[in-house]
Protein backbone atom coordinates (compact mmCIF):
# COMPACT_ATOMS: atom_id res chain seq x y z
CA UNK A 1 0.00 0.00 0.00
CA UNK A 2 1.19 3.52 -0.68
CA UNK A 3 -1.85 5.65 -0.08
CA UNK A 4 -5.30 5.86 1.61
CA UNK A 5 -8.24 8.42 2.31
CA UNK A 6 -6.97 8.45 5.54
CA UNK A 7 -10.47 9.98 6.33
CA UNK A 8 -12.37 7.24 6.79
CA UNK A 9 -13.27 5.21 10.11
CA UNK A 10 -10.92 2.33 9.05
CA UNK A 11 -7.96 5.02 8.13
CA UNK A 12 -8.49 6.42 11.13
CA UNK A 13 -8.29 3.52 13.29
CA UNK A 14 -4.35 2.44 11.54
CA UNK A 15 -6.30 -0.07 9.18
CA UNK A 16 -5.94 1.50 5.97
CA UNK A 17 -5.93 -2.35 3.94
CA UNK A 18 -9.65 -1.71 4.63
CA UNK A 19 -9.87 1.97 3.53
CA UNK A 20 -13.43 2.21 2.41
CA UNK A 21 -12.53 4.45 -0.50
CA UNK A 22 -9.97 1.78 -1.28
CA UNK A 23 -6.17 1.91 -0.49
CA UNK A 24 -3.49 2.56 -3.72
CA UNK A 25 -1.89 -0.52 -4.03
CA UNK A 26 2.09 -0.48 -4.92
CA UNK A 27 1.35 -1.69 -8.06
CA UNK A 28 -2.02 -1.10 -10.88
CA UNK A 29 -3.87 1.24 -8.62
CA UNK A 30 -4.95 4.73 -9.61
CA UNK A 31 -3.70 7.33 -7.04
CA UNK A 32 -5.39 10.42 -5.89
CA UNK A 33 -3.70 12.15 -8.51
CA UNK A 34 -4.34 9.92 -11.28
CA UNK A 35 -1.61 8.74 -11.89
CA UNK A 36 -1.02 4.41 -11.82
CA UNK A 37 1.11 2.68 -9.44
CA UNK A 38 3.92 1.61 -11.08
CA UNK A 39 5.25 -1.06 -8.28
CA UNK A 40 8.67 -1.61 -6.43
CA UNK A 41 10.93 -2.92 -8.87
CA UNK A 42 12.67 0.23 -9.27
CA UNK A 43 15.81 2.01 -7.78
CA UNK A 44 13.53 4.64 -6.42
CA UNK A 45 10.15 4.90 -5.40
CA UNK A 46 8.14 8.32 -3.90
CA UNK A 47 6.40 7.44 -1.46
CA UNK A 48 4.16 9.64 0.86
CA UNK A 49 5.64 9.32 4.66
CA UNK A 50 2.27 8.30 6.21
CA UNK A 51 3.14 5.02 4.12
CA UNK A 52 6.92 4.25 4.76
CA UNK A 53 7.77 1.75 7.61
CA UNK A 54 10.85 1.39 8.88
CA UNK A 55 13.11 -1.68 8.78
CA UNK A 56 14.88 -2.05 12.31
CA UNK A 57 18.66 -2.93 12.77
CA UNK A 58 19.42 -6.23 12.84
CA UNK A 59 17.21 -6.96 10.13
CA UNK A 60 18.66 -7.54 6.42
CA UNK A 61 16.56 -5.80 3.84
CA UNK A 62 16.85 -8.57 1.82
CA UNK A 63 15.15 -11.01 4.54
CA UNK A 64 12.73 -8.16 5.44
CA UNK A 65 11.32 -7.42 1.80
CA UNK A 66 9.07 -10.20 1.81
CA UNK A 67 7.75 -9.38 5.37
CA UNK A 68 5.74 -6.71 3.95
CA UNK A 69 3.52 -9.36 2.40
CA UNK A 70 4.06 -12.30 3.93
CA UNK A 71 5.21 -11.21 7.62
CA UNK A 72 1.85 -8.77 7.99
CA UNK A 73 -0.71 -11.07 6.52
CA UNK A 74 0.37 -13.63 8.96
CA UNK A 75 1.39 -11.55 12.11
CA UNK A 76 -1.86 -9.28 11.50
CA UNK A 77 -4.55 -12.49 12.06
CA UNK A 78 -2.27 -14.44 14.59
CA UNK A 79 -1.98 -11.27 16.92
CA UNK A 80 -6.25 -10.49 16.69
CA UNK A 81 -6.55 -14.33 17.08
CA UNK A 82 -4.62 -14.49 20.06
CA UNK A 83 -1.77 -16.65 18.95
CA UNK A 84 0.86 -17.24 22.32
CA UNK A 85 1.94 -19.27 24.90
CA UNK A 86 -0.42 -21.68 25.74
CA UNK A 87 -2.47 -21.25 22.44
CA UNK A 88 -2.46 -24.27 20.12
CA UNK A 89 -1.87 -22.20 16.22
CA UNK A 90 -2.17 -24.72 12.71
CA UNK A 91 -0.82 -23.11 9.87
CA UNK A 92 -2.36 -24.72 6.75
CA UNK A 93 0.08 -24.67 3.77
CA UNK A 94 3.76 -24.09 4.04
CA UNK A 95 4.52 -21.59 1.25
CA UNK A 96 5.69 -17.84 1.19
CA UNK A 97 3.20 -16.69 3.55
CA UNK A 98 2.83 -20.35 5.82
CA UNK A 99 6.76 -20.24 6.53
CA UNK A 100 6.20 -16.93 7.88
CA UNK A 101 3.40 -17.56 10.40
CA UNK A 102 5.34 -20.57 11.60
CA UNK A 103 7.77 -18.45 12.30
CA UNK A 104 5.83 -15.83 13.93
CA UNK A 105 3.46 -18.07 15.95
CA UNK A 106 6.02 -19.85 17.12
CA UNK A 107 8.22 -16.54 18.02
CA UNK A 108 4.82 -15.58 19.77
CA UNK A 109 5.23 -18.63 21.61
CA UNK A 110 1.84 -20.42 20.75
CA UNK A 111 2.81 -24.31 20.14
CA UNK A 112 2.71 -24.75 16.36
CA UNK A 113 1.57 -27.23 14.06
CA UNK A 114 1.99 -27.22 10.34
CA UNK A 115 -1.20 -29.02 8.27
CA UNK A 116 0.58 -30.04 4.74
CA UNK A 117 -0.55 -32.01 1.77
CA UNK A 118 2.32 -33.89 1.90
CA UNK A 119 5.10 -34.46 4.74
CA UNK A 120 7.60 -33.19 1.71
CA UNK A 121 8.76 -30.24 3.45
CA UNK A 122 8.48 -31.68 7.32
CA UNK A 123 12.37 -31.28 8.22
CA UNK A 124 11.92 -27.26 6.98
CA UNK A 125 8.65 -26.87 9.25
CA UNK A 126 10.74 -28.24 12.02
CA UNK A 127 13.42 -26.14 11.21
CA UNK A 128 11.85 -22.99 11.34
CA UNK A 129 10.03 -23.55 14.75
CA UNK A 130 6.94 -25.59 14.31
CA UNK A 131 6.44 -28.58 17.14
CA UNK A 132 4.19 -30.95 15.11
CA UNK A 133 3.82 -31.75 11.20
CA UNK A 134 0.58 -33.65 9.89
CA UNK A 135 0.05 -34.59 5.64
CA UNK A 136 -3.76 -33.69 5.16
CA UNK A 137 -3.59 -35.94 2.53
CA UNK A 138 -3.86 -38.60 5.55
CA UNK A 139 -7.40 -39.22 6.96
CA UNK A 140 -6.25 -40.00 10.07
CA UNK A 141 -4.78 -36.39 10.66
CA UNK A 142 -8.52 -35.38 10.75
CA UNK A 143 -9.31 -38.05 13.26
CA UNK A 144 -6.37 -37.28 15.53
CA UNK A 145 -6.50 -33.54 15.93
CA UNK A 146 -10.04 -33.59 16.52
CA UNK A 147 -10.89 -30.47 18.66
CA UNK A 148 -7.16 -29.62 19.15
CA UNK A 149 -6.86 -25.59 17.86
CA UNK A 150 -7.02 -22.67 19.11
CA UNK A 151 -5.98 -21.02 16.23
CA UNK A 152 -6.18 -22.35 12.59
CA UNK A 153 -4.51 -19.73 10.05
CA UNK A 154 -5.43 -21.20 6.62
CA UNK A 155 -2.86 -19.70 3.99
CA UNK A 156 -3.93 -22.10 1.05
CA UNK A 157 -6.07 -20.92 -1.92
CA UNK A 158 -7.06 -23.99 -3.31
CA UNK A 159 -10.72 -25.22 -2.39
CA UNK A 160 -10.74 -26.99 1.13
CA UNK A 161 -13.29 -28.96 2.74
CA UNK A 162 -14.08 -26.36 5.45
CA UNK A 163 -16.33 -28.26 7.29
CA UNK A 164 -13.50 -30.71 7.75
CA UNK A 165 -10.88 -28.14 8.72
CA UNK A 166 -13.18 -26.97 10.98
CA UNK A 167 -13.52 -29.72 12.99
CA UNK A 168 -9.91 -29.13 14.00
CA UNK A 169 -11.07 -26.31 15.87
CA UNK A 170 -10.98 -26.43 20.09
CA UNK A 171 -14.16 -24.94 21.27
CA UNK A 172 -14.51 -20.96 21.03
CA UNK A 173 -11.64 -21.60 18.57
CA UNK A 174 -10.71 -19.47 14.97
CA UNK A 175 -10.31 -20.13 11.40
CA UNK A 176 -8.69 -17.23 9.58
CA UNK A 177 -8.13 -17.60 5.87
CA UNK A 178 -5.84 -14.90 4.55
CA UNK A 179 -6.25 -16.74 0.58
CA UNK A 180 -9.36 -17.93 -0.71
CA UNK A 181 -10.71 -20.02 -4.06
CA UNK A 182 -12.31 -18.44 -6.14
CA UNK A 183 -15.41 -20.51 -6.55
CA UNK A 184 -17.09 -20.31 -2.79
CA UNK A 185 -17.18 -22.83 -0.27
CA UNK A 186 -19.71 -24.62 1.14
CA UNK A 187 -20.30 -24.69 5.16
CA UNK A 188 -22.65 -26.41 7.54
CA UNK A 189 -23.24 -23.53 9.78
CA UNK A 190 -23.51 -26.50 12.65
CA UNK A 191 -19.93 -26.52 12.18
CA UNK A 192 -19.51 -23.43 13.67
CA UNK A 193 -22.14 -23.67 16.21
CA UNK A 194 -22.38 -26.13 18.02
CA UNK A 195 -18.68 -25.33 19.62
CA UNK A 196 -19.24 -21.66 19.25
CA UNK A 197 -16.40 -21.72 16.66
CA UNK A 198 -15.42 -18.99 14.41
CA UNK A 199 -14.38 -18.31 10.52
CA UNK A 200 -12.64 -15.17 9.90
CA UNK A 201 -11.02 -13.28 7.05
CA UNK A 202 -7.81 -11.37 6.99
CA UNK A 203 -6.12 -9.14 4.54
CA UNK A 204 -2.42 -8.29 4.96
CA UNK A 205 -2.56 -5.30 7.99
CA UNK A 206 -2.57 -1.56 8.57
CA UNK A 207 1.16 0.76 8.13
CA UNK A 208 0.75 0.65 12.38
CA UNK A 209 0.67 -2.81 12.93
CA UNK A 210 3.65 -3.54 10.11
CA UNK A 211 5.97 -1.35 11.41
CA UNK A 212 4.97 -3.18 14.70
CA UNK A 213 5.25 -6.99 12.91
CA UNK A 214 8.81 -5.22 11.76
CA UNK A 215 9.97 -4.16 14.98
CA UNK A 216 8.59 -8.00 16.24
CA UNK A 217 10.94 -9.71 13.50
CA UNK A 218 13.87 -7.82 14.32
CA UNK A 219 13.70 -8.70 18.26
CA UNK A 220 12.91 -12.24 17.76
CA UNK A 221 15.59 -12.59 14.62
CA UNK A 222 12.94 -13.85 12.11
CA UNK A 223 13.27 -12.56 8.58
CA UNK A 224 11.50 -14.16 5.47
CA UNK A 225 13.53 -17.71 3.82
CA UNK A 226 14.87 -16.18 0.54
CA UNK A 227 16.59 -16.95 -2.77
CA UNK A 228 18.41 -13.53 -4.06
CA UNK A 229 18.01 -13.64 -8.02
CA UNK A 230 19.16 -10.71 -9.94
CA UNK A 231 16.68 -8.84 -12.48
CA UNK A 232 17.67 -10.99 -15.82
CA UNK A 233 16.13 -14.08 -14.10
CA UNK A 234 12.69 -12.89 -12.69
CA UNK A 235 11.08 -15.21 -15.96
CA UNK A 236 12.77 -18.08 -14.56
CA UNK A 237 11.62 -17.53 -11.03
CA UNK A 238 8.47 -16.81 -12.06
CA UNK A 239 8.35 -20.26 -14.06
CA UNK A 240 9.98 -21.87 -10.76
CA UNK A 241 6.92 -20.01 -8.39
CA UNK A 242 4.55 -21.15 -10.41
CA UNK A 243 6.01 -24.87 -10.28
CA UNK A 244 6.12 -24.78 -6.32
CA UNK A 245 10.02 -24.64 -6.40
CA UNK A 246 10.58 -21.75 -4.32
CA UNK A 247 11.62 -21.96 -0.64
CA UNK A 248 10.43 -19.63 0.51
CA UNK A 249 10.46 -16.28 -1.43
CA UNK A 250 12.23 -14.69 -4.46
CA UNK A 251 13.77 -11.30 -3.92
CA UNK A 252 15.12 -9.70 -6.56
CA UNK A 253 18.44 -7.45 -5.77
CA UNK A 254 17.17 -3.88 -7.27
CA UNK A 255 21.41 -3.40 -7.73
CA UNK A 256 20.91 -5.55 -11.29
CA UNK A 257 17.94 -3.43 -12.64
CA UNK A 258 20.80 -0.73 -12.81
CA UNK B 1 -29.33 -28.28 30.34
CA UNK B 2 -29.24 -30.15 33.82
CA UNK B 3 -25.41 -31.79 33.86
CA UNK B 4 -22.16 -31.91 32.31
CA UNK B 5 -19.09 -33.99 32.85
CA UNK B 6 -17.92 -30.95 34.93
CA UNK B 7 -13.98 -31.99 34.48
CA UNK B 8 -13.33 -30.70 30.24
CA UNK B 9 -11.45 -27.62 29.54
CA UNK B 10 -15.01 -26.07 28.36
CA UNK B 11 -16.68 -27.32 31.89
CA UNK B 12 -13.80 -25.97 33.47
CA UNK B 13 -14.31 -22.64 32.13
CA UNK B 14 -17.86 -22.36 32.84
CA UNK B 15 -19.20 -23.35 29.04
CA UNK B 16 -20.56 -26.71 30.15
CA UNK B 17 -23.00 -26.48 26.88
CA UNK B 18 -20.05 -27.13 24.54
CA UNK B 19 -19.22 -30.40 27.23
CA UNK B 20 -16.53 -32.48 25.51
CA UNK B 21 -18.73 -35.44 26.47
CA UNK B 22 -21.70 -33.87 25.69
CA UNK B 23 -23.83 -32.16 27.99
CA UNK B 24 -27.12 -33.50 29.51
CA UNK B 25 -29.97 -31.96 28.23
CA UNK B 26 -33.53 -31.22 30.03
CA UNK B 27 -34.84 -33.52 27.74
CA UNK B 28 -34.14 -36.62 25.84
CA UNK B 29 -30.94 -37.03 27.30
CA UNK B 30 -29.58 -40.01 28.82
CA UNK B 31 -27.86 -38.88 31.94
CA UNK B 32 -25.12 -39.49 34.11
CA UNK B 33 -27.04 -42.38 35.83
CA UNK B 34 -28.00 -43.82 32.73
CA UNK B 35 -31.82 -42.35 32.97
CA UNK B 36 -33.70 -40.54 30.36
CA UNK B 37 -34.40 -36.99 31.23
CA UNK B 38 -38.01 -35.85 31.20
CA UNK B 39 -38.33 -32.52 31.14
CA UNK B 40 -39.52 -29.86 32.64
CA UNK B 41 -43.22 -29.89 32.41
CA UNK B 42 -43.68 -31.16 35.31
CA UNK B 43 -44.53 -30.02 38.89
CA UNK B 44 -41.04 -31.30 40.42
CA UNK B 45 -37.79 -31.52 38.87
CA UNK B 46 -34.96 -32.74 40.34
CA UNK B 47 -31.35 -31.29 39.61
CA UNK B 48 -27.71 -31.42 41.03
CA UNK B 49 -27.72 -27.46 42.47
CA UNK B 50 -24.79 -26.83 40.10
CA UNK B 51 -27.32 -26.69 37.38
CA UNK B 52 -29.56 -24.43 39.03
CA UNK B 53 -29.77 -20.76 38.56
CA UNK B 54 -31.76 -18.06 40.49
CA UNK B 55 -34.47 -16.17 39.09
CA UNK B 56 -33.79 -12.70 40.75
CA UNK B 57 -36.83 -10.77 42.36
CA UNK B 58 -38.39 -8.00 40.04
CA UNK B 59 -38.24 -10.81 37.22
CA UNK B 60 -41.74 -12.95 36.86
CA UNK B 61 -41.19 -16.51 36.84
CA UNK B 62 -43.35 -16.95 33.70
CA UNK B 63 -41.68 -14.12 31.95
CA UNK B 64 -37.97 -15.78 33.31
CA UNK B 65 -38.77 -19.22 32.11
CA UNK B 66 -38.00 -18.28 28.45
CA UNK B 67 -34.97 -16.60 28.92
CA UNK B 68 -33.52 -19.90 29.82
CA UNK B 69 -33.35 -20.66 26.01
CA UNK B 70 -34.10 -17.44 24.28
CA UNK B 71 -32.81 -14.96 26.43
CA UNK B 72 -29.34 -16.26 27.02
CA UNK B 73 -29.17 -17.86 23.64
CA UNK B 74 -29.19 -14.01 22.17
CA UNK B 75 -27.31 -12.65 25.18
CA UNK B 76 -23.80 -14.73 25.24
CA UNK B 77 -23.44 -14.36 21.18
CA UNK B 78 -24.02 -10.29 21.74
CA UNK B 79 -21.60 -10.00 24.93
CA UNK B 80 -18.69 -11.75 23.24
CA UNK B 81 -18.74 -9.73 20.25
CA UNK B 82 -19.42 -6.58 22.21
CA UNK B 83 -22.52 -5.38 22.01
CA UNK B 84 -22.94 -2.27 23.77
CA UNK B 85 -22.55 2.03 23.53
CA UNK B 86 -21.36 3.14 20.03
CA UNK B 87 -21.97 -0.56 18.53
CA UNK B 88 -24.61 -0.81 16.07
CA UNK B 89 -26.49 -4.36 16.11
CA UNK B 90 -28.28 -5.66 13.49
CA UNK B 91 -30.93 -9.10 14.64
CA UNK B 92 -32.10 -11.06 12.03
CA UNK B 93 -35.80 -11.97 12.21
CA UNK B 94 -38.04 -11.01 14.72
CA UNK B 95 -39.79 -14.22 16.93
CA UNK B 96 -38.86 -15.82 20.01
CA UNK B 97 -34.96 -15.52 20.00
CA UNK B 98 -35.07 -12.21 18.10
CA UNK B 99 -37.63 -10.43 20.13
CA UNK B 100 -35.11 -10.91 23.52
CA UNK B 101 -32.06 -9.87 20.90
CA UNK B 102 -33.73 -6.73 20.31
CA UNK B 103 -34.44 -6.35 23.99
CA UNK B 104 -30.94 -7.45 25.08
CA UNK B 105 -28.75 -5.38 22.74
CA UNK B 106 -31.00 -2.45 23.77
CA UNK B 107 -30.31 -2.66 27.11
CA UNK B 108 -26.50 -3.07 26.43
CA UNK B 109 -26.55 0.11 24.85
CA UNK B 110 -26.73 -0.83 21.13
CA UNK B 111 -28.33 0.81 18.46
CA UNK B 112 -30.18 -1.69 17.08
CA UNK B 113 -31.78 -2.47 13.96
CA UNK B 114 -34.46 -5.64 12.75
CA UNK B 115 -34.03 -7.33 9.74
CA UNK B 116 -37.13 -8.79 9.10
CA UNK B 117 -38.33 -10.61 5.98
CA UNK B 118 -41.36 -8.15 5.93
CA UNK B 119 -42.49 -5.07 8.06
CA UNK B 120 -45.15 -6.97 9.30
CA UNK B 121 -43.96 -6.34 12.92
CA UNK B 122 -42.31 -3.31 12.99
CA UNK B 123 -44.42 -1.47 15.35
CA UNK B 124 -43.74 -4.57 17.90
CA UNK B 125 -39.97 -4.20 17.10
CA UNK B 126 -40.02 -0.96 17.92
CA UNK B 127 -41.38 -0.95 20.92
CA UNK B 128 -39.20 -3.38 22.01
CA UNK B 129 -36.51 -1.44 21.67
CA UNK B 130 -35.35 -1.52 18.02
CA UNK B 131 -34.42 2.11 16.81
CA UNK B 132 -34.85 0.73 13.06
CA UNK B 133 -36.69 -1.70 11.30
CA UNK B 134 -36.32 -2.74 7.71
CA UNK B 135 -37.32 -5.98 5.18
CA UNK B 136 -34.97 -7.92 4.02
CA UNK B 137 -37.55 -8.94 1.31
CA UNK B 138 -36.91 -5.60 -0.12
CA UNK B 139 -33.42 -5.75 -2.10
CA UNK B 140 -32.80 -1.82 -1.15
CA UNK B 141 -31.89 -2.33 2.39
CA UNK B 142 -28.86 -4.26 1.23
CA UNK B 143 -27.55 -1.83 -0.65
CA UNK B 144 -28.80 1.09 2.00
CA UNK B 145 -27.11 -0.86 5.07
CA UNK B 146 -23.91 -2.34 2.98
CA UNK B 147 -21.20 -2.16 5.54
CA UNK B 148 -23.21 -0.90 8.54
CA UNK B 149 -23.27 -3.17 11.38
CA UNK B 150 -20.45 -4.49 14.38
CA UNK B 151 -22.34 -7.26 14.82
CA UNK B 152 -25.30 -9.19 13.06
CA UNK B 153 -27.34 -12.06 15.01
CA UNK B 154 -29.03 -14.47 12.80
CA UNK B 155 -31.68 -15.80 14.32
CA UNK B 156 -33.04 -17.54 11.85
CA UNK B 157 -32.81 -20.71 10.63
CA UNK B 158 -33.65 -20.80 6.98
CA UNK B 159 -31.10 -20.86 4.21
CA UNK B 160 -30.16 -17.24 3.58
CA UNK B 161 -27.57 -15.68 1.06
CA UNK B 162 -24.87 -15.34 3.50
CA UNK B 163 -22.40 -13.14 1.33
CA UNK B 164 -25.76 -10.82 0.89
CA UNK B 165 -25.91 -10.32 4.64
CA UNK B 166 -21.81 -10.46 5.10
CA UNK B 167 -22.15 -7.50 2.70
CA UNK B 168 -24.05 -5.45 5.96
CA UNK B 169 -21.10 -6.06 8.23
CA UNK B 170 -18.49 -3.04 8.90
CA UNK B 171 -15.03 -3.50 8.35
CA UNK B 172 -13.38 -5.76 11.12
CA UNK B 173 -17.43 -7.16 12.34
CA UNK B 174 -19.23 -10.41 13.39
CA UNK B 175 -22.25 -11.96 12.06
CA UNK B 176 -23.64 -14.93 14.02
CA UNK B 177 -25.82 -17.59 13.85
CA UNK B 178 -27.54 -18.85 16.59
CA UNK B 179 -29.90 -21.10 14.55
CA UNK B 180 -28.99 -22.98 11.09
CA UNK B 181 -30.33 -24.64 7.77
CA UNK B 182 -30.16 -28.69 7.63
CA UNK B 183 -28.46 -28.07 4.03
CA UNK B 184 -25.16 -26.08 3.70
CA UNK B 185 -24.87 -22.60 2.79
CA UNK B 186 -22.54 -21.32 0.15
CA UNK B 187 -20.22 -18.78 1.31
CA UNK B 188 -17.15 -16.47 -0.80
CA UNK B 189 -14.31 -16.27 1.35
CA UNK B 190 -13.59 -12.72 0.41
CA UNK B 191 -16.92 -11.85 1.66
CA UNK B 192 -14.74 -12.50 4.77
CA UNK B 193 -11.32 -11.22 3.78
CA UNK B 194 -11.56 -8.16 2.02
CA UNK B 195 -13.23 -6.41 5.11
CA UNK B 196 -11.79 -8.32 8.01
CA UNK B 197 -14.53 -10.23 8.69
CA UNK B 198 -16.17 -12.93 11.13
CA UNK B 199 -18.63 -15.50 10.77
CA UNK B 200 -19.47 -17.40 14.28
CA UNK B 201 -21.65 -19.68 15.82
CA UNK B 202 -23.22 -19.55 19.05
CA UNK B 203 -25.00 -22.09 21.35
CA UNK B 204 -27.36 -21.27 24.44
CA UNK B 205 -24.73 -20.45 27.25
CA UNK B 206 -22.85 -22.10 30.17
CA UNK B 207 -24.48 -21.61 33.80
CA UNK B 208 -22.51 -19.25 35.38
CA UNK B 209 -23.38 -16.85 32.45
CA UNK B 210 -27.17 -17.96 32.00
CA UNK B 211 -26.98 -16.59 35.96
CA UNK B 212 -25.42 -13.57 34.63
CA UNK B 213 -28.03 -12.89 31.84
CA UNK B 214 -31.12 -13.39 34.50
CA UNK B 215 -29.26 -10.98 36.75
CA UNK B 216 -28.40 -8.21 33.71
CA UNK B 217 -32.63 -8.87 32.71
CA UNK B 218 -33.84 -8.06 36.26
CA UNK B 219 -31.57 -5.17 36.34
CA UNK B 220 -33.29 -3.60 32.88
CA UNK B 221 -36.51 -4.97 33.40
CA UNK B 222 -36.53 -7.43 30.66
CA UNK B 223 -38.85 -10.29 30.28
CA UNK B 224 -39.46 -12.40 27.50
CA UNK B 225 -42.86 -11.66 25.71
CA UNK B 226 -45.32 -14.36 26.61
CA UNK B 227 -48.86 -15.56 26.69
CA UNK B 228 -49.65 -18.00 28.90
CA UNK B 229 -51.42 -21.18 28.48
CA UNK B 230 -52.81 -23.72 30.72
CA UNK B 231 -51.45 -27.41 29.90
CA UNK B 232 -54.73 -28.53 27.93
CA UNK B 233 -54.12 -26.02 25.51
CA UNK B 234 -50.39 -27.24 23.84
CA UNK B 235 -51.67 -28.75 21.25
CA UNK B 236 -53.36 -25.55 20.22
CA UNK B 237 -50.17 -23.98 21.12
CA UNK B 238 -47.95 -25.88 19.04
CA UNK B 239 -50.25 -25.45 15.89
CA UNK B 240 -50.19 -21.55 16.40
CA UNK B 241 -46.43 -21.83 16.81
CA UNK B 242 -46.27 -23.56 13.06
CA UNK B 243 -48.54 -21.08 11.76
CA UNK B 244 -46.16 -17.93 13.58
CA UNK B 245 -49.10 -17.24 15.56
CA UNK B 246 -47.07 -16.61 18.90
CA UNK B 247 -46.05 -12.99 20.03
CA UNK B 248 -43.22 -14.78 21.37
CA UNK B 249 -43.37 -17.51 23.65
CA UNK B 250 -46.13 -19.83 24.85
CA UNK B 251 -45.57 -20.51 28.79
CA UNK B 252 -47.51 -23.28 30.07
CA UNK B 253 -49.02 -22.51 33.79
CA UNK B 254 -47.26 -25.79 35.45
CA UNK B 255 -50.38 -25.22 38.28
CA UNK B 256 -52.70 -26.61 35.59
CA UNK B 257 -50.70 -29.65 35.51
CA UNK B 258 -51.89 -30.84 38.56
Amino acid sequence: MVNSCRECVPCLRGEEQYCLKGSTLTYGSIDADGTLTQGGYSTHVVVDDDFVVTVPEGLGLDEAAPLLCAGITTYSPLRRWGAGPGKKVAVVGLGGLGHMAVKIAHAMGAEVTVLSQSLKKMDDGLRLGADHYYATSDPATFEQLAGTFDVILNTVSAKLDLDTFLGLLAVGGTMVNVGAPAEPLSLNVFSLIMQGRVYAGSLIGGIRETQEMLDFCAEHRIGAEIEIIPAEKINEAYERVLASDVRYRFVIDTATLA
